[in-house]
């Protein structure tokens, strides 16, 4: 998985089917200080992540292994929040 | 999924029968104020998008979920088109 | 896809019977003025591609889409001939 | 597969599921001498790996090829320890 | 596929059952004259590839397209020695 951050949202009107009923987060990734890296996502939400907050991602054909997404065109799954980092 | 835009077309004549009936659009990434990167990719539209547009793409084994794409040689499928983009 | 351009070819006489029967395309990434990139990947040709000439390449599980290529060791295949890029 | 070093954990009490009773590692890509590269996953163990020690990661399809992660929402998953590394 | 040379091997007691059986091969990416790129993975070898040779190396989900490698958490596989490489 990767680590994110949420810091936004897409509007789209004109979209598959598919992706109707999900929020479009606009994510960053974060390196392990939780600083943003110039690497933009527009992910799924299936856990409930707000602005502002850290979550794990997951990509490719993971991201449709849940209830929610399976065999739907969506790349880009948040799937837990983080709430605390323990670095050795 | 990522954020792209519709810079351009290609056109090929000699190709697998997967690829008949899709435009094939030349597409770049753009970053989180819509400027372009150095990142091309050839994707097919099933939302219509338009030159110069905004769009989703989904890449890998996610491009094969619709139902115009499905058991189809294509990577890269525009999904929806990108309204309004909210940052926090 | 990918647009690639075939720089050469790649004998191997010690293979996997998967790989039997296909010629091995050595194909750099260009950019959209089909300059050479520094990406290199060895790729199976099915739709006829010379060498010098410009194509579109899938990657990863959509490799194995055509009839050619199904459940095969293979990944990078060509699926189209370029002959013209329209940018805006 | 890719080589990784442990470095750390990541608590997550809001998260699908899927991921319950897995301990979320925080590993770094590391180089031919185990030296830490700047790229960061956080991964799931299915072998016993210690912090400070390295091991071997699949991501992708592959992290759900196992009997504790088949068709979970885990992308990163720990499969072997690596004991010692010879270079010719 | 990607072209890689065979630099070392990794020795692993604990691990998957799924990786029994197998050499991890310690491999570098190499550019279109064999030089080593700062390119490093573990995959593990179906054709009989020696140290210090180049080979065609397969990722993700074909990887596992092999009779040994079937449903088997293996990311990286080795299915062509290249003997000989014509550049234009």
């Amino acid at each position: 998985m990767k680590m994110v951050k949420v810091i936004g949202s897409v509007t789209s009107t004109v979209k598959l089917d598919h992706l109707s009923g999900f929020k479009l987060m606009f994510v960053q990734g974060v390196d392990l200080e939780r600083k943003g890296k110039k690497e933009y996502y527009i992910a799924v939400d299936t856990v409930g992540i707000g602005e502002g907050e850290t979550a794990l991602m997951v990509t490719g054909s993971t991201s449709r292994q849940t209830e929610a997404t399976k065999g739907k065109n969506i790349e880009g799954t948040l799937v837990a929040k983080v709430d605390r980092i323990d670095l050795e």
